[in-house]
């Protein structure tokens, strides 16, 4: 297991990097960023199925954070690190890599609080989620994924124009962004035995543990992995950061080859245990979520329930489980329930 | 128009049908509803989508009664009615006749209050429908639509073991039930200048106008058919019920060919337009609620938001719009959207 030192020393390599905000993920800022988002973020709710819970034996209460603005839990870290810019690092403006999420949350921020964003996007990306970033008045930079990589692109426009770069999960104030998704749930739910959430970066369930464990800390915080992406499970075991194969897992938004810098120490330190499922769960998760629910979840979403629905973590009681996001191609979905 | 006399001319002439509970539906029969379901049935949430108000102009509230038990707003009225039988009627059991949204939600609310259920289904039903039915603990009897007709079928089961059929509208009990989805509305929205709500038969409408209209007289309620379904849109214009052709539309739950004799005339008195809308408006609205809101609506659910964003209803300031039903298909969503 990683300790506070690790974390430190991964901060003192990169301090051209450092987070904007604090040295630390705590509780304050968790609710110091739920400050900022009050009024501006949904409030999402808390759905809960009769099916669902005579399934599991345990009451379980399910938030759906495709509800959020954007379609993902990625808009609160994204409006949590803009919201805390500088005035000149407002003006100069941001840039984000990702085809996915987290570049149509930094775009959505962007917009709301009037700074221009660049978000750099795979040139092969889907329409739909291209089209969604660019409506929301972002400039796309494509690059190709056979001969660039996208980190560098971002790096350079960052240097020529100044810009900052928004991390998706490598960074404290994002990371407290997403903690306010288990802060809602915490207080939305009452006593908790249980959290579950979806685990990519490690910057939302970093978030959610450092809420939950603090406010409850009785609370088993459990993440989910595709079996294909299971580099954070395999780092927990290894006691330190390993890097695996490029992933190939329909959660597309779950694709990391290796857990954070940042998010790795906090999540060693504060999960109670990281699960795999395999890809047939994630697409019969979906389709209850479409049958039952009525919700639409995307892959990446609904990992949790996958592992809850296939028995793979052994809960009981009182369990809290984030649907992390909704976006997802209405041909890709249906592509995906029929395969 | 239709005026009471006409209501009560309907009614005088199927005595052994008289509904239950009532020989007007009026506001306190909704509250009387509310309050029977209290605890049973969900309160669903409004929805609201900056996207949406910005294309409508106005500010648009979204009922989802996909998120109500069974999947569609339907439970509220089945349970209404069936909760008022007789301990004899109860034991004896009911009978319905619906491969939809009706049966499942008789099923549900007769498994809830104990008391045995037939639901007389076409053979060639959608598998998944039926499968729900048959979940709710019913006993389904299967007829052929080529040679038997439903009501005939559901009346001899009636008559031999002294069931009671349940309507799917024509019943004062079972549209004070859907009333309370308008109540619910008219509560949670606050001042409303337009409702907007789905016409089949015309059961949810009625109930939803008599509960908004008491409430809040000053806000137009607006009914919303298939243009292949425009049964009470043409009987308004008629100022009688008039039969039209077998409809088509993909709205399966609102395939009537005419407007409900008890249902007909407090529509006339209340609302204050049913516009009609075409297919392909049904599924960009669906497509929206997918893409956009992360939720799942049936044809018939849709079929408001159709009107609404196909500029059909001229509406201004706040705006109640009421989305029915969620039970599709995945298969048949997929082939939908891509038609």
């Amino acid at each position: 297991m990683v300790d506070r030192q690790t974390a430190r020393h991964a901060k003192r390599l990169r301090p051209q990097e450092a987070p904007i905000s604090a040295d630390e993920l705590t509780l304050k800022h968790v609710q110091a960023a739920a400050e900022r988002l009050d009024g501006v973020a949904h409030r999402t709710p808390l759905i809960t199925s009769a099916t669902l819970d005579a399934e599991c034996g345990a009451t379980i209460m399910l938030k759906p954070e495709s509800f959020q603005r954007s379609g993902s839990f990625k808009f609160r870290g994204a409006y949590n690190r803009l919201s805390q810019l500088t005035e000149a690092e407002r003006t100069a403006g941001v840039v984000a890599y990702s085809s996915g999420n987290h570049g149509a949350a930094v775009a959505l921020a962007a917009r709301l609080l009037g700074i221009p964003a660049v978000i750099v996007v795979p040139a092969t990306g889907s329409a739909l989620k291209l089209a969604a970033i660019a409506g929301y008045g972002a400039q796309l930079r494509p690059y190709d994924p056979a001969s660039e990589r996208r980190e560098e692109v971002a790096a350079e426009i960052a240097a020529e124009r100044s810009m900052t770069i928004i991390r998706p999960f490598d960074d404290y104030a994002v990371m407290a962004g997403q903690g306010t998704v288990g802060l809602e749930l915490a207080g939305q739910a009452g006593p908790l035995d249980f959290v579950l959430a979806p685990v990519g970066g490690g910057g939302l369930i970093a978030g959610v543990a450092t809420a939950v464990k603090e406010l409850q800390p009785g609370a088993a915080v459990i993440g989910v992995e595709p079996e294909d992406a299971g580099d954070t499970s395999e780092s927990l075991r290894a006691g330190q950061r390993v890097s695996i194969g490029e992933p190939a897992t329909i959660a597309d938004g779950l694709r990391a080859s290796q857990p954070g810098e940042l998010t790795f120490p906090i999540n060693a330190r504060l999960l109670d245990d990281v699960v795999t499922v395999p890809e047939p769960a994630i697409i019969e998760a979906m389709r209850f979520c479409f049958t039952r629910l009525k919700i639409v979840i995307e892959p990446s979403g609904a990992v949790t329930l996958a592992a809850l629905r296939a028995g793979l973590v052994p809960v009981a009681g009182r369990v809290g489980v984030v649907l992390s996001g909704g976006n997802v191609d209405p041909a890709d979905f249906a592509a995906l329930l029929a395969s």
